[in-house]
C-alpha cells in the first residue's frame, strides 16, 4: 500500500475544501453575517493539513484500485468531518452529528435534513450546505483529476471509484482532459438554469442555491415548502426540466457537442429512463387527478414528484405523503432505480435495471430453448459475463446493507414506512422519504446512533458501496490476508 | 413440446386430488356433516379428467427441463382451482376467488387466510384446509413420482422443479426411491408430533390439524388465535421443534438415516440456520422482555415466532404486531430469508443467502487483491459459476416480483407497512405479515384483483419463480422464437 502518495493526494484535496469554505465566508462578508466567520477555523485547519501533506509529491506515485478506492471513500469522510464544523462553531447546528448528518447530506448529494426549520439559518450557512451539493455533485475527486497531475495509470483507477454506473470505460483514455469536459458540461448547465430561473423572477441567491441542488441532484432549498415555496408554474417546470438533464449519463452530452446524435439518440439507458418517467408520470397523474381537481394541474405536480424522485434529487413542490397508497408506492420505486449511470444521480441507477431484466429474460429463455446461448446486449454491444457479475454482487451488497440498515434504525422504533423509506431515501442519495421523513419532515426525531447509520449509507449509496465496505473492510481483514 | 405426456402426467395428477378429496369427505361423515357431500362433486369431475387422459401412456415418454416446468407449475394451479370448489360449493367460502386464495394458500403451504371467523367453518372443511398445507408440503410432483412410474431421466426434470432450494444434484441417482424414503421421513415425522400433541391434551383433531400444518410449514389453525388457543408452554414448545426440524434440507435426515453424523455436523447451511435462529431469538427475546414481565416468557414467545417465522410456517402465539419496530423488522428479515433449501419451507433459503454473502465478501476480497482467484465454497465443495449465476439471477427475478406486486396490490390504497408485508408475507410462503395482515388479521378487506397477485406470489414464491414466470412466458414469446 503506498500510504505516501495517499497521505498527498488526501492532503491536496483537503488543500481544495480550504478554498472552497472561503465562497460562504465570502457570502457572510456580503450580507454583513457574523456567521461568516466559523468558516475561517476549518479553513485555516485544512490549509495546515495541505501544508504539511499536501505540498510534497512522493517519488513512487503509482496507486492500484485498492488505494483508489481508499482514497475516495476517507475523502468524502474528511471533506464531511471538516465540513461540519461551521455550522457547530456558528451554533446554528449546535449538535455535531446533526451537522456531519447534514453535511455529508449535502456532500454526497442526498438533500435529507435534520432541521426542523431551515429558514432559520443565516444566508452563508445556507450558501454552504446548498454549495455542498454543488461541489459533491460531480465528485471531490474530479476537483482532484483536474487540479493536479497523476499519472495516467493512477488517475484511472481514481475514477474507477468515483464515476457512478457500471460503464465507465468510456471515459478511461484522455482522462483528465475528459473530466475537464464534464466538468465545464457541469459549470455550463448550472449558469443556463440560474439564468433560467432569474427569468423566473427569483433572485439571485434563491436561483443559485436551486441551481446547485438541481445540478448535484441534491435537493436541499433554503425554503421550509422547498420548491413548492414559489408556487409558480414556470419555476415548477424549469427545475423540472434540469432534473431530468442532470440525471442523465453526462458522456451523452459530450456526445451531443461532438454531433453524434445517433449515438445519444439510440442509447439505451436514456430511452429507458425516458420511458420510465413517462409512464410513472401518466400513472401518478391518473391517480391524483381527483385530488387536485384537474388533470392538468395533476399532471404539474406528478412530473415534478417523478424527476425530483428519479434523479434523486428530492426536491417538493406537493407534500406526496397524502397522495394515495399507489403513487407513494412508483416513487418508492423510482426511488430505487434511481437515474442513469454517469450522471450526478444516486440510486442502483438505469442501466443496472437493464442489465437485470435482461439477465432474467435470458434465463427464461435458456430454460425454453437449453442449448442456446444467448449474450446480454446493452446498446447492441455484448456485456461481458464480468459486468453482468459485478452488477448482481452489486445489487447484493445493496440489499444486504439496506436490510441491515432498516434493523439498527428499527431500534428507534417509528413506525415502519418512516423506517423503511428513511433508509430507503438515504442509500439513493434522494432526501425525503414517505411517512414521517416525507417531503415535509425531516430527521431530527431519530437518534444519533440511527444518524450515524444514516451518515454510513449516504456514504454508501453515493460511492456505489464498494469502497466504504473495503475502508470497513481494512482493519478487520488485514490479519486475515 | 411433448403435449400427449404433460397432458398424461397432469391427468394422473387430477387422479390423485380426485381420491385426496375422499379423506375430507370421510371427515365430513364421521361428524355427519353434511358439507362433506361438496368435496364428492370436484372428486367426481377430477375422475371423468383422469379415466380421459390419465390412462392410456403415450409411446414417446421423454420430456425435457421446458415439460417438467410447465407440468409442475400447471399441475398447482390445476389442483388449487379444482381444490377451491368444495368451499364454495358448500356456501362456506361463497366467493370463488376467497376460495382460491385460501386453497393456493393452502397447497403452497403460505397459511394466509381471508377467512375473518375461521372457527365457522365445519369440521371437514377445516380438515380439507390443513389436509392441503401437508399434501403441498412435500410437493404433489413427490406423490406423483411415487406412484407413476417415469423413465429416470423425466423424473430428473420434474424434480428441479420440484425441490426447492439451488441444490438437488444430490438427489438425482436413485430419483424414485430417495423420493420414497423423504415421503417415509416425512409421515414419520408428521406421525410423531401427532402423537406428542396427542399427549399434551389435545384432541385427534386438533392435533393432525397442527402436525399437517407444521409439516408442510403451512400454518393453517382451526383457531382464531393460532396455536396461542391452547396457551401451553408444553403445546408450545412441540410446535417449536418440529416446525425448526420441518425447516431443514430433509437430504440431512436422509443422512442421519445412514448414519453419516458428520455430514450433518458439518453443514454450512443448517449451521446459518441454527445460528440465525438463536441470534434473532436472542435479540427478540431482549426487546420484548419489558413488554411480558419476565425474560422466561419472553423467550417462550420470541423462539416460537422466530421459528414459526424463518421456516415460513406462520403460527402465532403472540401478537407481534404489538411488539417494538425492532423485533418486527427482524421477523420481515427472516421472512424473506426462509429456511433451509429442499426442507417444505419457503423464503429464499438459507443456502442462498450463504452464497450471497459469500459472493460479497469475495468481491471486496477480489478489489483488494486484483490478482488473486478466489472461490465461493459451500460445504467445502466449490460452487461452480452456474450456480452462483443461477441464485443471483433468482434474487433479481424475486425482487421485481416483490416490486412489481406491492405496486400492483398499492392500488388498494392499504397503510405501506400492510401493503409490503402482504406480498412479502405471500411470496415467501409464510402466512402473517404485519399490521393489518399480522398475527391476529387477516386478507379480507383486499379486493379481488390484489388476491389474484398474492396467488401468483404464493406459487411463485413455492415453485422458485421461474416455472411459473416461463408459464406466463409461454404464450407470449411463442410467436418469437
Amino acid at each position: 500500500m503506498n500510504t505516501r502518495m495517499i497521505g498527498y493526494i488526501l492532503g491536496k484535496m483537503l488543500g481544495v475544501e480550504a478554498l472552497l469554505l472561503l465562497v460562504p465566508a465570502f457570502v457572510g462578508a456580503l450580507y454583513d453575517e457574523r456567521e461568516g466567520i466559523a468558516f475561517l477555523i476549518p479553513s485555516a485547519i485544512l490549509l495546515l493539513f495541505f501544508l504539511m501533506v499536501g505540498l510534497r509529491k512522493p517519488e513512487k506515485t503509482k496507486i492500484y484500485e485498492k488505494e483508489g478506492l481508499i482514497i475516495v471513500a476517507s475523502a468524502w469522510i474528511l471533506w464531511s468531518l471538516f465540513g461540519a464544523l461551521p455550522f457547530t462553531i456558528s451554533g446554528e447546528i449546535p449538535n455535531y452529528a446533526d451537522a456531519l448528518f447534514e453535511t455529508i447530506s449535502g456532500f454526497t448529494t442526498t438533500g435529507s435534513s435534520i432541521l426542523p426549520d431551515v429558514e432559520a439559518l443565516s444566508q452563508c450557512m445556507l450558501f454552504w450546505r446548498s454549495f455542498t451539493h454543488w461541489v459533491g455533485g460531480m465528485g471531490v475527486l474530479v476537483f482532484v483529476l483536474v487540479l493536479t497531475s497523476l499519472d495516467k495509470n493512477s488517475s484511472m483507477y481514481l475514477m474507477t471509484a468515483e464515476v457512478p454506473g457500471p460503464e465507465k470505460e468510456k471515459l478511461v483514455p484522455k482522462m483528465v482532459s475528459t473530466a475537464r469536459i464534464l466538468y465545464g458540461i457541469y459549470l455550463g448547465m448550472t449558469l443556463v438554469q440560474t439564468i433560467l430561473l432569474l427569468c423566473g423572477g427569483m433572485n439571485l441567491f434563491d436561483s443559485l442555491l436551486h441551481a446547485f441542488g438541481t445540478a448535484g441532484t441534491g435537493g436541499f432549498s433554503n425554503y421550509g415548502a422547498s420548491v413548492g415555496h414559489f408556487d409558480s408554474a414556470y419555476i415548477d417546470g424549469v427545475i423540472t426540466i434540469f432534473m431530468i438533464l442532470f440525471g442523465i449519463n453526462f458522456s451523452l452530452f459530450y456526445m451531443l457537442l461532438l454531433r453524434e446524435f445517433k449515438t445519444v439518440w439510440k442509447n439505451e439507458e436514456v430511452r429507458a429512463y425516458v420511458f420510465i418517467i413517462a409512464a410513472s408520470t401518466a400513472a401518478i397523474t391518473w391517480n391524483i387527478s381527483a385530488q387536485f381537481g384537474n388533470p392538468l394541474k395533476a399532471f404539474r405536480y406528478a412530473v415534478f414528484q417523478v424527476a425530483s424522485v428519479i434523479t434523486t434529487t428530492g426536491y417538493a413542490t406537493a407534500d406526496f405523503v397524502q397522495w394515495p397508497m399507489f403513487s407513494q408506492c412508483i416513487l418508492l420505486i423510482l426511488m430505487v432505480i434511481g437515474a442513469c449511470a454517469s450522471s450526478t444521480g444516486g440510486g442502483i441507477k438505469v442501466s443496472r435495471v437493464l442489465i437485470v431484466l435482461k439477465s432474467i429474460k435470458r434465463e427464461i429463455k435458456q430454460m425454453k430453448h437449453p442449448k442456446s446461448v444467448s449474450i446480454i446486449r446493452v446498446n447492441g454491444k455484448k456485456m461481458n459475463t464480468e459486468v453482468v457479475k459485478k452488477v448482481s454482487v452489486y445489487l447484493m451488497a445493496y440489499a444486504a446493507i439496506l436490510i441491515g440498515s432498516v434493523l439498527l434504525v428499527s431500534v428507534d422504533n417509528m413506525d415502519f414506512a418512516t423506517t423503511f423509506s428513511s433508509v430507503l431515501t438515504t442509500l439513493n442519495n434522494i432526501g425525503p422519504g414517505i411517512a414521517k421523513v416525507g417531503p415535509t419532515g425531516n430527521f431530527s426525531e431519530f437518534s444519533v446512533f440511527s444518524k450515524l447509520v444514516f451518515c454510513f449509507d449516504m456514504l454508501a449509496g453515493r460511492l456505489e458501496i464498494f469502497p466504504v465496505l473495503m475502508l470497513i473492510a481494512v482493519p478487520v481483514w488485514r490479519k486475515r490476508f
